[in-house]
């Protein structure tokens, strides 16, 4: 194992900034960026990898041009998969194409963590060690089976105040990422065949001090999502962007709940998960005790009306995103945000800007 | 307004750490200690001033045998107050006589923040502006409000990992501590007539990781309840802080709800609010759908059992702690704690442990 995150991928800069695999909105262009930048982007495939391929291909074009240098004979991108649902054996065929071997992949919500080991295993052997087995994980709990169970490269350490899906009852970072590394360590220390991985925080980071905070907390490396729904990047309706801008206070303006996966018609995910998004009518009207079959018609209204469908009162399109939200200010370059969020939490670090403590 | 946050209370050392109001179990020899170790201690009065004067003099007598120097006529310690139940007028009688002046007080959830006005033009006039004002709060809009109605030297931001009262659904830390220092500084910057005050986070901070974390955030100062639990000198049951011993993984094992109050009869609190204790068979039982007479009946035999009531499966006694329960793993004195703390931030902070980035 490395000695430090960033060693294991060559273009990186300490802190390591990466981006969430999310769904439909981190596809090629915006997981090419961040690595661009130096940190490690990721493709969220979720369970489909329908477009993997072609995804992959067009990163490859963007990173020869962009001259990214790895030196390991990998893709500088990472993939993310929900490993409820995404075919295992037809994505190892995808991934152990040599010009497809990927930096590392994202590991999320077995349905057992069986299914951790046979993925870990299949792609170690799929890539001859070369991809590295990020694991995400929302409790201590997990931390410890995933560890136990496919010895990761990296656990992605997620509080509860992340966007999209995460445990539907859980920590934030302040507490969870302190504890977990505690616990892996003790484990990894008292077992002679599972080194420590390294530890990323997710959750509720949106800038420099967030990911400042993050690295007090113990973990080597942050990961962002929100944020990066308002990169140039970003595979996004504009009524989304425009109401991710929008809000502020996400704490009271977002909420976590399954209603919105069950309006979309996401309902394969496992229990125990639930997505965080803006609180809207579709949220407020379930509360109410609307029926589904009425929040869905409605739903599938707003989804006709596009980009309305995320406007005012009475917006009731699906809007994940963390409480970090009112930390989003502007739309700007995926590069330029990598940057800036590293280059503003180098120089918390460095001890310059706490000048009133 | 002092330059520094410490700079208004001259005992205590850079970055202030201070102890949770917490109401029964934060009295004069809890807050005294904090004080002593170079901090600032509060009593927790709540909503019942009934033993106020008592522990105002007990503190008196255990700070001039420490010899505490204040060079400002004010006891070194703070009182915590729920100002929608505690009465003002009668709280301002004890307040203001010379010796009882209290460095600051701690308000909390306002039936409306015009009640937050009141008592710190009270609190001012009574101390000749001696007694700093600290304001709790859960949002940025209460931040917001806070500042604008009652001008407060420090604003407590508060996120939802904390344990015991806080917000019914906010966020953490993380992304509440700066989004909301944002807010207030640019309100204060287009004011010609209110300050900017200093920012102290609490909220699922356990250790000296957490308290790098919130400075990182851009906070002057911290507050810990959960971990003073376990502290020598709280008030506090000997089954109860087995019980916050005992626990680990917060984030799966504590809850926010408000079927502790309604069990323990404290019915008072404005809506918005909840309590995050540890999951117990009360919470179970309420969820599973067992009537509220049925679930008091087995509330009131478990007070009866005294400290088994917190013991195992079958434990039912109100357990108000937050996420960072977890990292809370012996009893130590409360000086011991204050002092751990705020000198493993200071390591944190000066970029010592962080080996393998």
């Amino acid at each position: 194992m490395a000695s430090s995150l960033t060693a294991a991928y060559p273009w990186t800069t300490s802190p390591l900034i990466s981006c969430a695999p999310m769904r439909l909105i981190a596809n090629a262009s915006l997981a090419t960026a961040v690595s661009i930048a130096g940190g490690l982007g990721f493709i969220g495939a979720g369970s489909d990898i329908s477009t993997l391929s072609s995804e992959l291909s067009k990163s490859r074009d963007i990173l020869n041009k962009a001259k990214v240098s790895t030196n390991t004979g990998v893709l500088p991108v990472g993939v993310g998969f929900l490993i409820w649902g995404a075919p295992l054996a037809d994505t190892l065929a995808i991934l152990s194409k040599p010009e497809n071997i990927p930096a590392a992949v994202w590991l999320f919500a077995p349905r057992h963590p069986n299914q951790l080991k046979d993925w870990a295993d299949g792609v170690r052997k799929a890539s001859s060690n070369k991809t590295k087995i990020w694991i995400q994980v929302t409790s201590v709990r997990e931390a410890l089976e995933a560890t136990k169970f496919a010895s990761p490269d990296v656990l992605v350490v997620q509080g509860t105040d992340a966007g999209g899906h995460g445990a539907a009852q859980g920590a934030g970072i302040i507490s969870l990422v302190p504890e977990t590394i505690d616990a892996v360590t003790d484990y990894c220390n008292s077992s002679s065949s599972t080194p420590l991985p390294f530890f990323v925080a997710a959750g509720g980071i949106s800038e420099g001090r967030g990911a400042a905070a993050a690295i007090c907390l113990g973990a080597q490396g942050i990961c962002l999502g929100t944020r990066y729904l308002a990169a140039n990047e970003a595979t996004i309706a504009s009524g989304y962007r425009d109401a991710v801008l929008r809000a502020s206070d996400g704490g009271s303006t977002t909420i976590r709940s399954s209603v919105y996966d069950q309006l979309r018609g996401t309902t394969e995910w496992p229990t125990g998960y639930g997505g965080r998004g803006v609180l809207n009518a579709s949220y407020r009207d379930h509360e109410a005790g609307l029926s589904f079959e009425d929040n869905k018609k409605l739903y599938d209204e707003a989804v006709a009306s596009g980009d309305k469908g995320w406007e005012g009162d009475k917006a009731r399109l699906t809007t994940y995103a963390g409480t970090g939200i009112g930390l989003v200010k502007s739309v700007m370059s995926a590069e330029a945000i990598t940057r800036e969020v590293r280059n503003d939490a180098s120089k918390i670090l460095s001890g310059a800007p706490v000048s009133r403590l």
